[in-house]
């Protein structure tokens, strides 16, 4: 059995999406992180660095947190959402890495200082809207040539960036002038599976 | 062929490193930043980001650029530095991803707010000293119960995370007080193809 121990959120939303497109029976542990509960040792034991998701594999002992490392596996463990040939298998991990390191950490940090921050701070603001201004037209330019991230083939590269754009549209991060980018966000938003993935354990608010 | 298109830094001397690990052939063309190489479109066709590393393998025509799917890559292809059995391959990929996601980007902003900003912002630079102190934290954790961050065995998770260490001991932002996170960067550092790796194609100055 597979144990996925969630919440709400972009991160989280990447691995119950997944989950869903694969058709996988899971069992859903919500960690409320608004009541701390990703700060008990129960749950840093899981992962120490106390974030959600975390999957846990039953059947193979394996334990995993950060997203695209938990998407890779379920990729590689089902052969689904992952070209089996190289170019297609390289290709979807290029763009898998390219959310986890220049689109994820940078909307975070947007977030963190347009939402999270009590004192306004204007100059990292302006910094991190010029940072995810650069990746969005990063993915609108590959979009402008191919269907999905990876070529014609919807992905886990397209999930994991997908986890970031939901969450840009709901709290009004404009991506809207990237006519590519924005197409292939309402082509994924349709996806029956991706519209269950983003309400579990529950839809995001924004808040 | 393995191409690789580096300049001195963090990220670059990844793959440098993994390179000499794996004593594989390569050839090297240095993309100097300073100048506005990454910027040129001969460079930009092989990655729309302008980010170094990129790696091309003219044998699969592989192209891919983010430093972490170039080591997973790397050891893929040569069957070196990635354990086989399956725990130990997601170990591997797990800390790999925590140092794509957690570690990399935070060091790389704390960076930025404290030695590219002309204008002091107090306020960023007291966050991201903050999650950089969370990140070491996490890795003198895991470095506490095991010899390397996978495990007992040497893998491309030490060489992404050294990385960082690396440009951290020159710019001192200091984790000395993490004596497991000290005394594995030591134990890496001291490896002939790591002393090699972090010269290619130039040592870092911090500048």
């Amino acid at each position: 059995m597979l144990h996925l121990y969630t919440d709400s959120s972009p991160n989280g939303f990447k691995a119950t999406i997944a989950l869903e497109e694969m058709s996988l029976p899971y069992r859903l542990h919500h960690v409320r992180i608004e009541t701390g509960d990703n700060r008990k040792p129960d749950f840093l034991a899981l992962n120490p660095h106390g974030r959600i998701p975390v999957l846990v594999d039953d059947e193979t002992q394996v334990v995993l947190f950060e997203s695209a490392a938990i998407l890779l596996y379920l990729a590689e463990q089902t052969g689904q959402l992952l070209p089996a040939d190289i170019q297609g298998r390289w290709e979807t991990i290029k763009w898998l890495q390219f959310h986890a390191s220049s689109v994820g950490p940078i909307i975070g940090q947007r977030v963190h200082f347009e939402l999270a921050e009590t004192v306004p701070n204007p100059a990292a603001i302006e910094h991190y809207r010029r940072l995810t201004e650069r990746a969005f037209a990063v993915l609108d330019r590959q979009l402008a040539q191919n269907r999905y991230l990876a070529g014609n083939t919807y992905s886990i590269a397209d999930i994991a960036n997908f986890g970031w754009t939901h969450i840009a549209r709901i709290i009004h991060f404009d991506f809207s002038h990237h006519l590519h980018l924005s197409g292939w966000h309402e082509r994924v938003a349709d996806r029956p599976a991706v519209r269950r993935g983003t309400t579990l354990p529950a839809p995001a608010t924004g808040a």
